[in-house]
């Protein structure tokens, strides 16, 4: 795998971290100074677990309710595309706490868009694979209109490729705020016959 | 996500499964009938856990030993693949026990260059998550030349990006040879900045 992953010619960092305890309160999120990245998940947040129940998202592969593994154990987002969903939307802020962000980053581009298996890595040695790309939904575009009555175009909309990417724990270990993020790329090419 | 993961033109099948339930034997593993897929992974297999040690593989990430998340519950390749890198080395077969394979699949183009995250899916609902694609190494190598001390080319060398993928479970299921499977690709782009 050492010939395999490319480290990226930027560094980002972590410009946020939030959790959240309790799923019944919502998808809204406290700020927190570090969190703790167990293989579970981060610790204190409501979306960790080694598995969880499948959703609408996978409709298509599983039952609903199916057991799968979490391989979305945590949401990233990046802070230059929540303030172009913000722009588009015509309101003054996409707050991470409305969207049920887990880390927002600085300083990588167009985030949502990095390749699946690309990783994460700390400087406490804590590292995060991400699965795929996340897909805006109601939940958040509920919240956020509840803010900005007035916005101009709804967040589903206005989120597609944006909306950051889940991830799973690789490896454990702290993450502060301010943190740098190195950035591992799988090799990248088309496959010719998807 | 069941607006991401698109189910691609073509079916693959299960030509062979095996299992080692003993590392100390060795990379080689013994045909099987069926493979029961856990979280941890393959059940009565000595790569499966839900941990594993980072090796050389990942170097440059970890120092090794480090407890990492284990991605590489699953060793999988094509019949196809196996067939070109043995022509290419001069022998009559590589046998998938001697590559440390849990999975052969015949029908399932370039297996070893599907995308990371992409998923393949088994009748019983077993779902497999591919993390990346697997390197040659030395350990099949010398493998497969004490079986064929008169091969004309090295394994390692023969079998850059046909050595299959590796992944881990993302649902439980019994998986049987003669299976078809589905194969789920997730959104295909370039990332312009790696």
């Amino acid at each position: 795998m050492s010939e395999l992953l490319s480290k990226a010619s930027f560094q980002g960092t972590v410009a946020m971290l939030l959790a959240n305890p309790d799923r019944e309160a919502g998808l809204e999120k406290q700020e927190r100074d570090d969190l703790m990245l167990r293989f579970e998940g981060p610790e204190g947040d409501c979306h960790g677990g080694l598995t969880r129940k499948s959703d609408v998202r996978m409709i298509k592969q599983f039952k609903r309710g199916t057991e799968v593994r979490n391989a979305r154990q945590l949401s990233i987002l990046s802070e230059e595309e929540l303030a172009e969903v913000a722009a588009k939307m015509g309101i003054q802020a996409v707050k991470p706490e409305w969207v049920g962000a887990n880390i927002v980053t600085r300083g990588i581009p167009d985030l949502t868009l990095l390749p699946p298996s690309t990783r994460l890595q700390f400087p406490s040695g804590a590292m995060i694979t991400i699965d795929i790309e996340n897909l805006p939904c109601r939940y958040p575009a509920d919240i956020i209109k509840s803010h900005n009555p007035d916005q101009k175009l709804g967040f589903v909309a206005a989120a597609r490729n944006k909306r950051g990417v889940v991830g799973w724990v690789e490896a454990e270990g702290l993450i502060r705020s301010g943190d740098p993020i190195t950035v591992w790329i799988p090799p990248q090419r088309i496959y010719a016959h998807g």
